[in-house]
């Protein structure tokens, strides 16, 4: 078995072509667990099946905790017939493993779930900031919003304000979680795929550049629901520890 | 008991100014459950108190099937003393009742807690559309994005595309459910709040632009999650039936 | 003659009604050159009109500076037969004045030209700054743009990068001339505007929030035009002199 | 000489590899006029140079109505030497010819200047149908705007409602001139760039979404200034003609 983890497309491609495809036994079966674009996930995919390898697009959800406690989520684009031996191989490291569809379709799944990630977290903060300026407590806002139509992951499982939500990131300076740099990356797979797929996505776009904005100011390393403090007009807060 | 549901800000000012307050008991508990601005909100509620009487903003969640069955949720502003009674009065129609804080935080409760639902439903549009555009089937995305980071209540429980949940007005070409027009209602009301508070809120802003635009277009009477048809291009399949 | 200029639609409504009509005299011209929504605009001319009086909204266009030397642009609205004895009450301060139309319409006109120069000078700066990042000299970007179609007023009288346009604001650290605050503000009525009258404007709607974000962190009464420095990154050299 | 006008970045670098160095005698003048990307525009220069040519970068502005008549404007990006020869060799083409730079630079210009065009072209529709709707005669805007500080080229020399420019496609059913499907494939450009330099452009971001989203809807084909048309709620003028 091979298990890959790389930053983009291009890599990929390449320790697949080169260091890889023909060098390893047919019957292993490749994985290749890095979050790239559609069409790369493809081509890769092709060239695999075309020695004889059987080959899944195998993106993961879940940070370095998850890793951790080996309870990641992975989406999977393979053959049909590959997903029970696929799904046994991350069974280890997984807390879920979904198979999306054939090749290239782990990774729309993984593009398609963070662009929504990113704009929920986003809408998130905004409703906090403005709860906040109406004079609405944010903790009241999480036990509302938790219940209510609102409901999203962001508010549930990583509220962007202390308290409610012991683990999440913003109880301890916005330090670890998912790094704004990484949610951008991110997001930048899906415009790419939206333009090139022909889709409008008015607020992923929009969603990118404010991310883009706030790595910009300098504080990509910070988890991404730190937008919040940008939003508050708090940038310094972040500045000063 | 008083319970009154309005259109809009001036309308609430004007009834409770001119017809409620000195006609009813002073014994008798105010509660106004339209969904109005916040300013407007505390006015009233300083008429009311100023006369004597105890005085909620209680806006509501839910539609009219929920109303129908008794369990809406209340999103309710009020001093801390009455709000065991302003719940013991809402409880025949409710499913839950909560306290946002004082007079005017139920208003802000809603419009927070909507906005961010208009947020997150024009997101999931957008996914939904994207990951059809990249050959990911809608519903394999309903089964992963209901699991992972991206989920939220317009997935779980209001999923755009007909089929993962049978309840959604997607199923009955979009008919019935939370109109266009009133989640533009109280999308404006967001932005409105926004600007004399001085919040920034750009998903938000941008949905409001949306939802007018697909309003405009002519389908402000069908259900919000229409917004897929117009980003999928299909908004013929609304106008032909 | 009396002339106004308030901050707000609530202020000109109350001045008007509790102090001007009925005051002066009948034969008076009545000239409100605040800069409020259309609709108290109309509002306070249907009262002044009522009374016998000749009023019009005539909002200004052009700084401090245009107003030192009578080089000012009004936007008039008022009845067709008025507009000769405003043009001339108005020219010592004025470098044109235009009538746009019947009461309120000079309130319009401000409302979307303003607008307008909101969302191009924004674009302006993000145009530069990708120039910039994509190793363009802004300089050239400048003698490029101003003869070709991205040509704006932003650029050719105001370009946000010091150098090429010696009396933009840019060349004195962003000191002086049109107030962040201030563009907010119109952009804020230009929403308002689009909100009531069911108008769609995206790009207005982001701008505002966008100028909104770049006033509560604090930059509220630089010139407009330094919203270049957040896109760079580099809100510190706003924040250092 | 040898001049080029291809469709993409791939097309470019293919021809030129394959077909052009090399085969063409190295005192040939290499022009490329394709509009792509910055990154692919420096590749080729590279290897053209490399090879002994002079070779520049010279995308172009203006549509077949310039071109019939020689009064095409190019934004050129070669070394300061070779700028004459550029020069000379697209004078009976050009009204006017401007060196941005180095290798790339005329790229950057021309995706850089045509994002500012996508946008003051949004922000010129949205500013008309916010007039219409607060009953400001859209002619009569065009006056106001083009002498005040929303002036910019899509006022001035397009505007996109018909009548005060005889010659904008607004006059003829928004048939000829420059295609939306042609301004979102630049807009794709410049997202494109601004994700991978790092540039945060939220107008420009926007822009793409609503012009895709224009194009999704069956209307690629239109003049770019049709999108007033969207923005109105009068798409069936458009399908119906």
């Amino acid at each position: 078995m091979v298990i890959t983890m790389l930053p983009a497309g291009p890599h990929v491609l390449k320790v697949y072509s080169e260091q890889i495809i023909g060098a390893a036994p047919s019957s292993a079966l490749l994985l290749d667990c890095s979050t790239i674009d559609v069409e790369t996930a493809r081509k890769v995919a092709g060239l695999a099946k075309a020695a004889g390898y059987a080959f899944a697009d195998a993106p993961v959800s879940g940070g370095t905790a998850a890793a951790d406690a080996g309870t990641l989520a992975f989406m999977v684009g393979c053959d049909e017939g590959d997903f029970a031996r696929v799904e046994a191989a991350l069974a280890p490291m997984s807390r879920i493993t979904i198979r999306a569809g054939d090749h290239g379709a782990g990774q729309a799944a993984k593009i398609c779930n963070n662009m929504l990630l990113g704009i929920s977290m986003l809408g998130t903060c905004e409703a906090i900031a403005l709860a906040e300026k109406l004079g609405l407590d944010p903790e009241r806002f999480f036990e509302i919003a938790s219940k209510s139509s609102g409901q999203c992951w962001s508010v549930s499982s990583y509220y962007p304000w202390p308290g409610p939500v012991p683990t999440a990131p913003s109880n301890r300076d916005y330090q670890g979680g998912f790094a704004t740099a990484m949610m951008l990356k991110d997001l930048k797979l899906a415009q790419d795929a939206a333009a090139k797929s022909g889709a409008s996505t008015p607020l992923g776009a929009q969603a990118e550049a404010m991310y883009a904005l706030f790595d910009g100011l300098g504080h990509g390393g910070r988890d991404f629901s730190a937008m919040l403090q940008m939003l508050r007009g708090q940038l310094s807060t972040l500045e000063t520890k």
